[in-house]
C-alpha cells in the first residue's frame, strides 16, 4: 500500500468492519501503515467493569519536541438498514466521484488524509523536526469509557507531553474548509423525580398530582433562558428529553413523575455553577405553592448524569492560525471559527494541550450511504500537510 | 335465614367470594332470600366480546305501579394484601361491634339492609301498594360493560318501567346520615399524542421537541379553570394523569410525547360542549408558535375514552324529600345533598327514572380491613324501611 494516497488508505480502513467495540482489523491496518514511516506503535487494551474491552492505538514519530498530536477514532456506528445502502457499507466502492462506506467521513477519512499528508511530507522532506503522534481510539462512538480518556492516561503516565492537538472529526457543515472547531459547549444531563400523593381523580383535594409538579419544575428549567450567548458561544440550551409516569389508569392520580433533561452550556457557566443554578430554579419552583395553596412544597430528587462534559475554548492563537492559514492557502477562503455542535473527545484532550478540530464534511455521518467526495480526500490531505509544516515552522520560530 | 336481620344477610353475602367477574354464590344467596318474600327473580347473563361473561339479577315484587327500584352490586374488588387483614376478608367475623369483610360497606351491606327493611315491612304490613324491584349487577367494580347498562336494557325491553331509584352505594364520608348523592359530575378521559421532529440535543434548531409541545398543550388544559362551580356542583377539575415519552437517550430529542388527562365536570357542560372546549384549547396552544418562531404549529392527535360519563342532577323533589325525611326521622339530622365524588351506576339509571344514592359510611371501601359497624346496619335498615313507606305514601298522594 502506498500511504501517500488517502483513497487507498481510506478504502483499506473502511473494509475493516470496526463497529464499536470491534477492532475489525482497523488498528492493525494503521500499524502496518505507520511503522514503515518510522512510527513506534503501541496497541493499548482498556478494560472497565461493565463495558466491553476496547483496543486503542498510540503511535509516535520522533522523540523530541515540539510535539503535535493527531487524535481520532477508527470505530464506527452500526450500518442501520443495510438494504437501504446503494453500495455495501464495508465495500468502499467509488461511484460518480464518491467513496461510499461506514466511517467514510466519521472519521476514517480524516485519519487516512492525515497519514497520507504525513507520508508525503516524510517522503519529500523527511520527518518534521520534533514529534508527531497519533492517538487513535476504538471507543468514541460507544460508551467512550475505554477510549480517549484511558489512552491519554496511559500515554501521560509514560511521560508523553504534547504541545498541540488536531482532532480529525468531520467539522464542515457544507463544504470542505467551512469550519474549524476551537471549543465546545459543555453538556450536563439530569433526571428529576417529583413525588406526589396518589389517589382517585375524583378526589383531587386528597392527592397531590406529581404531573402538575413535574410540569412546573420542567418549565422552571425551560424559562427564562440561562444566558444569551457569549463572544464565542451560542446561548446555552436546555431540552427536556423525556417525561415518564407510566400510569395506565385514567381515574388515578399517580404517586410520582420523572423527567430527564440535557443542557448544552457555554462559557458563562462551569459545570458546577450551572448545576447550582439548576438546583436554585428547581427549589424555587418546588417552593412556589400558589397552585396548591396551603399544601407542602413539591418534593423532588435529582440524579445527575455520571460525567458532565466541561465547556472549553482554545486560546492558542498560533495553533488556530496554523490551521486557518493552511485552509485558506488550499481552498482560498478562511474557515469560520466555531464552538457549535455536540461534544467530542476534544473535551478530554483539552486538559493536556490546546486542541482544535478540523476534518471532512459531516453531512452523511451516521446515515445510510455515508460517503465522501474523492476530491475532498485530496484537498484535506493537502490542508493537513500544509498545517503540519506550518505548525512546526511556527513552533520553531 | 331470617331476612329481617341485616347482620345475618350481610354475613351470608360476604362469605360468597364474588370478586369481579365471579358470581361467587352471592346472587344465589339473594335469590334464596327474595323468593320467600314474593319476588319474581330473573338471573341475566350478559356477554360482550373481549370481556368476561357476567351474571346479574333482577327481582320484582308486585305487578302494578308506582314502581320503586333499588340498585346495587354484589361484586367486590380484590382483597389486596390478605395477610394485612386483621380478620379474613371472606369470613364476616364480628369483633368489637364491627363486622369485617370485603364488600361490608361497598356494597353488600347496603343490599343486606334494603332486604331486611323490605322483609320487616312485608312481615308487619304486607307488600307495598305498587312494586319494588332490585337491580343487582355483578360488574360494577370491573369494566361495567356487562352490568347495569345491559341489565337496564334487558328489563326495559321486557316492558319494565320505574318511577324512582335508590342506589345503595356508600355515600357517607364520616357517619351514617351525613350525605345523600343527588347527582354526579361527568367524567371524560383523553390521550393526546404530540408529534415533534426527532434529532440530536446538540442541534435543537434541526428538531422540534415534542416534550415542549406536550407541556404547552397540557398546560392549556390546566389553566384557566373550566368554570367556578354551580349551585349544585363543585368546579370542574382536570388532572393530567400521565405523560410518557420513553426516551432513554439523554442526548436525543424524541419524536413524540403522549399525555393522558381526566376531567370531572359539572352541569356547566355537556360531554359534547366540553370536548369542543378542550379541542379549542389544544388547537389554540398548538397554533401559538411563539416558543419556536417561524416553525410549523405543533401537530397532535387526540383519542377520547370510549364512553364519557354524563353529568346529571336529580330534580325529583318528592324522591329527595322521602329519603331526606327518613334519614332525619331515624338519626335526628338532615343529610347534605351532594354531587361530589366519582361516578356510579346512577349515571346509567338516570336515563330511565329519577335516582338518588344513599348507603353506609365509605371510609374503608376498597381497603384492607373493610368493615361496618353492626349498629350502622340496624340504623340503615330503619332508614331504608322508613324511606320505602314514605316514598309509597308520597306516590299515592
Ligand atoms: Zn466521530
Ligand atoms: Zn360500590
Amino acid at each position: 500500500m502506498i500511504a501517500t494516497n488517502p483513497v487507498d488508505v481510506l478504502q483499506a480502513l473502511i473494509r475493516c468492519p470496526s463497529i464499536t467495540p470491534a477492532e475489525g482489523g482497523a488498528l492493525t491496518t494503521l500499524q502496518q501503515l505507520l511503522e514503515p514511516l518510522g512510527f513506534e506503535v503501541s496497541r493499548v487494551m482498556a478494560r472497565d467493569e461493565g463495558t466491553p474491552d476496547i483496543e486503542n492505538l498510540y503511535a509516535r514519530l520522533g522523540t523530541d519536541g515540539p510535539h503535535l498530536m493527531f487524535a481520532g477514532h477508527t470505530d464506527v456506528v452500526p450500518v442501520g438498514n443495510e438494504a437501504a445502502w446503494s453500495h455495501p457499507p464495508f465495500a468502499a466502492e467509488i461511484s460518480d466521484g464518491m467513496l461510499y462506506g461506514r466511517g467514510a467521513v466519521d472519521m476514517k477519512g480524516g485519519i487516512a488524509c492525515f497519514i497520507a499528508a504525513l507520508a508525503r511530507l516524510v517522503e519529500e522532506k523527511g520527518a518534521p523536526k520534533g514529534s508527531v503522534s497519533l492517538l487513535i481510539t476504538g471507543d468514541e462512538e460507544g460508551p467512550a469509557i475505554n477510549g480517549t480518556t484511558k489512552l491519554l492516561d496511559w500515554a501521560a503516565s509514560r511521560g508523553e507531553k504534547w504541545d498541540a492537538c488536531l482532532v480529525g472529526e468531520p467539522t464542515n457543515p457544507d463544504q470542505l474548509g467551512d469550519m474549524i472547531k476551537i471549543g465546545r459547549r459543555g453538556s450536563i444531563s439530569g433526571t428529576v423525580t417529583v413525588h406526589g400523593v396518589q389517589g382517585h381523580a375524583a378526589y383531587p383535594h386528597l392527592t397531590d398530582n406529581p404531573v402538575r409538579g413535574a410540569i412546573r419544575l420542567a418549565e422552571s428549567l425551560m424559562n427564562p433562558p440561562f444566558d444569551h450567548g457569549t463572544d464565542n458561544f451560542q446561548p446555552s440550551n436546555l431540552e427536556v428529553t423525556s417525561i415518564d409516569v407510566g400510569n395506565a389508569a385514567t381515574n388515578v392520580i399517580p404517586a410520582s413523575a420523572v423527567f430527564k433533561f440535557n443542557i448544552r452550556f457555554n462559557d458563562t457557566w462551569s459545570a458546577e455553577s450551572l448545576q447550582a443554578e439548576i438546583l436554585r430554579r428547581l427549589d424555587a419552583a418546588a417552593a412556589d405553592t400558589t397552585l396548591r395553596p396551603g399544601r407542602e412544597p413539591i418534593g423532588y430528587d435529582i440524579v445527575w448524569s455520571e460525567r458532565p462534559s466541561h465547556v472549553f475554548l482554545t486560546r492558542n492563537n498560533a495553533l488556530i492560525a496554523s490551521l486557518s492559514d493552511a485552509i485558506e492557502k488550499v481552498v482560498g477562503a478562511s474557515p469560520q471559527l466555531s464552538t457549535t455542535g455536540g461534544t467530542s473527545d476534544a473535551r478530554f484532550i483539552k486538559d493536556y494541550c490546546p486542541v482544535v478540530e478540523f476534518g471532512l464534511v459531516g453531512q452523511t455521518m451516521h446515515m445510510v450511504d455515508e460517503r465522501v467526495a474523492v476530491e475532498d480526500l485530496e484537498t484535506l490531505t493537502r490542508i493537513y500537510r500544509t498545517f503540519i509544516e506550518q505548525w512546526f515552522a511556527n513552533a520553531a520560530a
